[in-house]
């Protein structure tokens, strides 16, 4: 597999994907045309308003790209896509728009073949083997739960560290993955914005200059340093 | 109907249920002992634990809680109680254990049938049209989204304004419930944590200190005093 699971398109103060760019010429190396998935819509923006921001920043590359709501089929367009790219939004709508297109397992097929994958937060989210880490609202309800497992654990991105000066009594995000664990086994990975896991040569590592949360059931959360290879995590 | 729907069980620097405790008597009059439903489990805390924590914050109040969980026949508890409580956690458990023990359906003819109900958080969110302005992870999946529809709009309980000086790049709450607008039409009222909802006489009413956020679809957000009527609210 050749992916990029990160946890944010956009860094503060920087455009869109612009700490991302520099790593796109290596991804999709043998792409002219990168298919990118607007399905997860966010803020609402249209799937040809979303195509067109993220045309404008692979251009940047040197790349294409061509949103699957413009090919007939979106099966095929899958599975002769020479890279794919799914953006940030809405989680629940993009697994919604996945299955009902009858894309997961097809795009799922297509990545551990070896097409080329970047995900930007609800694109990493559906990285794992569950969308049940997101932070999204459940504003559609999906046939299913269950995502692209092209990692053997679950991603949360846009992690936050608890504010120790709140005042606030919603959940903090490790109370919710808590919560999580209550129910469910998997590992999850607190990804911090500018962070990312590489997929690569059947190694995933965590990569960007910060260091990532990681909770497993009944044990203590505790912080992974960048470059740590978490290709066995379960 | 007769209905407290409180954004937050706990405000700061206050003990559990602190600020609601002088408004039971009132709600609760005709009850000797109230019927508490303790399936959100925040933290993952067991039904016994929890049922334990409010039952004591309800002794403040002289008023008996009892677990459903202690009941063998759940929908007869629910269709036999003088009074019910539902505590927060998550929303997503809270409403697939709803249904898997078929009270759902029974709880909403309750309390349209007069049965005091109080509910907090996760147990507010259930009071709107549907569960899909939960701030919760989605960590099981249950059968449906929709709710008790107590009120015709949904509720979205511990609104948080966006921080003006925030870096973080995930979606704040008003561009989540934004999308949510884009996929659904009812509105959705952000309560901040010490407002609640007051039914009463056939009458919705925003109470406590705080001003509330309505959101209404393809509209500009707006904030409603304290004292307004929602009963027409659609």
């Amino acid at each position: 597999m050749n992916a990029i699971l990160a946890s944010t398109s956009t860094l503060h103060e920087q455009d869109y994907l612009e700490y991302l760019i520099p790593h796109l010429p290596e991804l999709y190396k043998d792409a002219e045309e990168v298919l990118f998935i607007p399905y997860a819509r966010p803020g609402g923006i249209s799937h040809d308003e979303y195509t067109a921001k993220a045309a404008e920043a692979f251009s940047k590359a040197g790349i294409k790209l061509k949103g699957i709501h413009e090919f007939e089929d979106a099966v095929e367009a899958v599975k002769n896509a020479e890279g794919i790219f799914t953006g940030g939004g809405n989680t629940f709508l993009l697994v919604s728009e996945l299955y009902r297109n009858k894309v997961m397992n097809v795009i799922k097929e297509a990545v551990k073949n070896g097409t080329p994958y970047m995900g930007t937060s609800a694109g990493t989210n559906i990285g794992g083997l569950s969308m049940q880490t997101t932070n999204d609202m459940p504003i559609v309800y999906p046939p299913s739960f269950q995502t692209l497992g092209l990692v053997p654990f679950n991603i949360n991105p846009h992690y936050l560290d608890p504010d120790p000066g709140s005042t606030h009594k919603g959940e903090t995000r490790e109370t919710r993955i808590k919560e999580f664990h209550g129910l469910n086994s998997q590992p999850v990975i607190g990804l911090r914005e500018g962070s990312w896991l590489e997929l690569k040569d059947n190694k995933v590592t965590l990569k960007g200059k910060l260091k990532a949360r990681l909770f497993k059931k009944d044990k203590v959360p505790f912080e992974i340093e960048t470059g740590t290879d978490l290709t066995d995590l379960n």
